[in-house]
């Protein structure tokens, strides 16, 4: 902490503003009420019960007291100056409100009002009202349409959810959610489970504030050991990559759940929040470039953030699973594999020495099965697990069984002499746990999970995590060095096929050599100097529908050939579109290699340009495997995208091909990203289809571009 | 119940040995101890304290008393008839204890023990041994290496289980799992929700009972409503179908977890259970035939198990989803869409009339979005669940809320007014319900799923299940109806191109014309009459791998192709193998059509013959996008197998393809089925591949096929 947070925050700065939101030391509550049931009422109730150090403000017109709290007529009649404003007015006197706030110098306010950009266009043209008069006034907004935060360590409940009912007990989990009343239920369940959220904060409307500026001052905090995330539509992928940079320099993770995968999803949530629910395949991507771990659903996002905040990190992705029995084991074992886990069989020397402590009737290779023996004695398990974790191919373990209402005590004991004895992170799976037993292990900083797929799945997301960071640390420099290419752009619209082939050059990207004629004789020379069989295309600003014109003839094999398609192509497009400019035919030499390849550009809403690559034919048309990346991207990030292709084998030779030349298409995935990320706001779309990958080749043969305007 | 019930069981029919065992007038336990916390005492004291009716009959050749029940020092000794013996000694003693029960004429015993074949191959010896003697003497077995059965009915308490420890309510669903730690484990889980389990038995070895005949008889209790079963390797799969179609016919519902699905996993599975996991895409391709419900795990199969209990079936996939949260009603549509349900825009109707009840800021399209208000006015949450029921393209609903610590009562009242007033099924989706909140609604047989995905999980398994068994009545007849083909079968070994003609044809598949020829003027003869081009490959029973002989050559465009392709294949063919016997070259036409699919026959080691669909190229060879399904098949099957393959939409037209003759692939299968019926024991392998697909084509262009030993 810095002598900053000593001195008042400054007006409008948004580091301070985020400062004077989470750990505020004054707060106005505008529109208070002395019902303590009340939503107006309830923040009141709850900073005043829960131990907030800070000075509390209610104020309200027509009150002389609030509880035990004098009440003003509004914020100018405070005699002191204001950290945060939590504002519980209806929706028609906010505006009024915030100019009030600005007027009186408060740096940010919490607007739990609803009836704002959620209810339409109305809503929205009134919520840009309320944000410009913030602007104004130097007052940064969190909502509106949210019911408000919480910071546990300082006891700040700046909020009416349910949640604060209960207690709300501080712990190094900072979670922030875009919906009020789902993130209470995962607020909640947390709480079940014994995770302290540091932090919860509804962000809402984000009118003003966005969820990835919020989390980043969650995560600033050094008692956040990580952050979780609940998101219906992202606002500002700039920020959210920067919080996933700023996250990644700290070592903290991130976890989030994100809702509107699809159609119906995102039907709902254009209807819910008023936010542009984005292509989920894209921040898909993103996600994964930028080490965030993404979560399906409320449980698997608590599942690994209990496990990301309880163990450090695993160097490998081998598993060691433990059981007291045998099924539990096997269905770890398919489900490990299934996420990528390797199982290692464990070496002779371990399974010998698990021998020695185990059962005749159990098993030793991996999983391996202790039986129930253990409960009778429990240095069973203690051995066994040091043994498992000791083998050189297991890099993180699993320890499962189930009920052991009777001997709570025994385990945890035993459990808690495992994790002082041992290098390497478990996690215990508990099947129908007694809640006395998670409660104590969690006390000891011991992941514990209620089913073999969920511990599996969050220590996936653990190896994950870990691996992505490996990733990133050895990048960092390779992503500074990418230099991106001088372009010479033309003007906005359909790029030409030659303007197309001068961008590919400036970049890098290798095509099939391309030649534009105008006449017949032309065209029989460059074919000649190219080599049959040859392709000709018309070229024309005017005509997009080569194929439908008659204007593309492909595998001419001799000059005579090229002769008469030369004059028929030209035939063609003019009887197509009479007043088509026609600039010529284009000759173009065969491309080698039979694996199709396609990589694109676009310009994402969200996150601006980013690079789309996958397999040609079925796998593109049919099962849509494509990945996602904002670029630029250095060679590791291209391997990765083609790694996360369904289709990848396709890459290593099927149907005795050789493998093609990945190396060479890596290097084009680099090239293109950095031609996306050279053209920034000019890039409308770009299509490099087919690229046709040889063994020693990768050779774009067709290309589409759009440039936007200058 | 029929008068046999009041009788004793005879000796040895199988079916009233299944009644003894888990409804059994009289136990005897053998090697009963007085300590009650022992495996070998707690038996006895779960009878006694339990309220089991029946006699018990405690052995102990070394004990007078255990506890207040008289010891007998063998059975012969006991003086009244044994309906069950449960044995709880060393495997040692098991032989000899399975011939005394024979000789008194016990029906039969369940084998606590381990000792036996999941030790390895001595243990599998004399657990045949034990087999022998108990078929000897009349005398079957559950087990051995099994913790034993629970009625909970009739209080019939003949296990060691944990889960026994605490009440085993009784209720309609019957558990039969094959791992005891596993089993319990779900058994507790299955208590913890409120969720009554009739019956809880574990097989173990299944030496001799299988799970499917333990299974089939505790579906037809009366009492039991749904089947739900935990499987690690199966045994018997004729069994196994009997049993679906048990099922089927009494209208209960099956519910399946099966591990072994991989690598790792099967490797633990047979060290475990010494039992075959078998092929786990041919299972559950089989599953999916008979309409067997698989989950994913202990929890999903709870889930399933819940719903199917509680609810009626759906009439359609249509899903309304009803929430306090929007967040909550986009996660729950995305999931609903992935998992093939639809989420319909409700009808301008209801919108409008659920406008009239819904606040302003909520949604009336479908998620439909109530707000918190309905914890106001709980009329607005029967009035809006009434509503969206309602609308004709809603065939079930979910129900979304959390926590609502202060309002249970409430709420179960009006969920319990909806479900009497409302006649489509629903399940309330309660996230951190309090417990009581969950139990009541228990009570009330109101299934309630803890979170957002797993409630829509468990409804599309209830949708799936009403699909199923719809599709199962409208096919009963069709299946009756198919008629296998005679079939002239040559003997062991490759089957000769021309043999394989005359199979195909002796069961009307369509394939390329082939005409074998001895001579270069006999192919040219032929070549000319199929019309060129054409292909030509040599026939002899002693080349296996045709084209590396140089026994292959393609696209023959006259007849002076043909004569000199004619030479050079024979003279190939001579080099590669000079002793190789030579029936000539046979002639192909090409056939149209350019989509390619595969379709398999294979005997399964579990399930005898099953057939194979996939679409050709990478879809197979890469994403092993194949179907499974026993044999024979009626069309609708054979179309189901289409519908499950991934790349699906290829057959549909891709790449401006038109669609290919679905009707003639579907005829295809269905034949290929009935050959693969008809081959029975004779099948060993067959493979159609490729078959080309055209608009109005379905043709084998090449068929490998092998047969064992008649």
């Amino acid at each position: 902490m810095t002598a900053m947070t000593q001195t008042r925050p400054l007006k409008g700065e948004a580091k301070d503003a985020l400062k004077a939101l989470l750990a505020p030391r004054s707060i106005a509550i505008l529109g208070a009420s002395s019902d303590f049931r009340k939503v107006s009422g309830r923040p009141v109730k709850h900073l005043l019960d829960k131990g907030y150090k800070g000075r509390i403000y209610p104020v309200n017109p027509r009150a002389e007291m609030i509880g035990p709290l004098k009440a003003y007529p509004n914020v100018a009649a405070i005699d002191d100056d204001i950290d945060l404003a939590i504002i519980v007015l209806p929706a028609s006197e906010v505006l009024n409100c915030v100019r009030e706030l600005g007027a009186k110098g408060v740096p940010v306010a919490v607007i739990f009002s609803s009836g704002f950009s959620e209810l339409g266009d109305a809503g929205r043209k009134y919520e840009q009202d309320v944000v410009a008069a913030a602007r104004e006034g130097g007052v940064r907004l969190c909502g509106p349409n949210c019911l408000g935060l919480i910071n546990s360590f300082e006891s700040v409940l700046a909020t009416f959810s349910q949640y604060a009912d209960s207690d709300t007990p501080s712990g190094p989990i900072g979670f922030v959610t875009q919906s009020g009343a789902f993130g209470t239920a995962i607020a909640a369940l947390a709480r079940r489970r014994g995770l302290g959220l540091g932090y919860f904060v509804n962000t809402g409307n984000e009118a003003d504030l966005t969820f990835s500026e919020i989390m980043g001052e969650v995560i600033r905090d050094p008692r956040i050991k990580m952050g979780a995330g609940y998101i219906e539509g992202l606002k500002g992928g700039e920020d959210f990559v920067a919080l996933a940079e700023q996250a990644m320099v700290a070592g903290k993770p991130l976890v989030m759940t994100k809702v509107g995968r699809l159609g119906a999803g995102a039907r709902a949530a254009a209807s819910h929040t008023g936010s542009l629910a984005g292509d989920d395949v894209v921040f898909d991507g993103v996600v994964r470039q930028h080490g965030i771990i993404r979560a399906r659903n409320e449980e698997h996002m608590l599942d690994i953030a209990e496990v990301m905040s309880c163990c450090k990190l695993p160097e490998g992705n081998g598993i060691g699973l433990l059981t007291q029995s045998g099924g539990a084991g096997v269905l770890m074992a398919d489900r490990a594999q299934e996420v990528g886990l390797s199982v290692p069989v464990l070496q002779p020397e371990t399974q010998a020495a698990l021998q020695k402590v185990i059962p005749g009737f159990g098993a030793v290779g991996n999983p391996v099965d202790v039986t129930g023996q253990f409960v009778a004695d429990p240095n069973l398990l203690l051995e066994s697990v040091k043994l498992m974790l000791a083998d050189p191919n297991v890099d993180v373990g699993i320890v499962w069984f189930q009920l052991m209402e009777a001997h709570v005590d025994k385990l945890v004991k035993v459990l808690v002499e495992i994790r002082d004895q041992v290098t390497k992170p478990f996690v215990v799976c508990w099947v129908a746990a007694p809640e006395a037993g998670v409660l104590a292990l969690r006390k000891e900083g011991i992941a514990v999970l209620r089913g073999a797929e969920p511990a599996v799945d969050a220590v996936a997301a653990l190896v994950q995590y870990a691996e992505m960071r490996r990733k990133w640390l050895a990048r960092r420099e390779h992503k500074k060095a990418i230099k991106l290419p001088k372009l010479d752009l033309p003007s906005k619209g359909v790029v030409s096929t030659m303007d197309g082939v001068k961008l590919l050059d400036q970049c890098g990207i290798v095509h099939i050599p391309t030649v534009l004629t105008t006449s017949a004789d032309e065209a029989a020379k460059a074919a000649n100097k190219l080599g049959y069989p040859v392709v000709l295309k018309i070229e024309s600003p005017d005509i997009l529908h080569k194929t439908e014109a008659g204007g593309v003839m492909l595998r001419l094999t001799d000059e005579a050939k090229v002769r008469q398609a030369f004059d028929a192509i030209m035939a063609n497009a003019k009887k197509y579109k009479p007043n088509a400019r026609l600039h010529g035919v284009v000759v173009q030499a065969m491309a080698s290699g039979d694996t199709e390849f396609v990589i694109g550009l676009q310009n994402d809403p969200v996150f601006g340009p980013v690079i789309m690559a996958g397999l040609g034919g079925v796998l593109i048309e049919v099962l849509r495997d494509v990945v996602f990346r904002k670029v630029p991207l250095c060679e590791g990030e291209a391997a990765d995208m083609l790694d996360a292709l369904h289709g990848k084998a396709v890459l290593a030779g099927v149907r005795g091909r050789p493998p093609v030349d990945r190396k060479g298409l890596i290097e084009m995935i680099c090239a293109v990203s950095r031609l996306g990320a050279a053209l920034g706001p000019r890039l409308s779309t770009l299509d490099l289809n087919p690229i046709m990958l040889g063994e020693t080749s990768a050779t774009a043969v067709d290309w589409l571009m759009m440039l936007d305007e200058a």
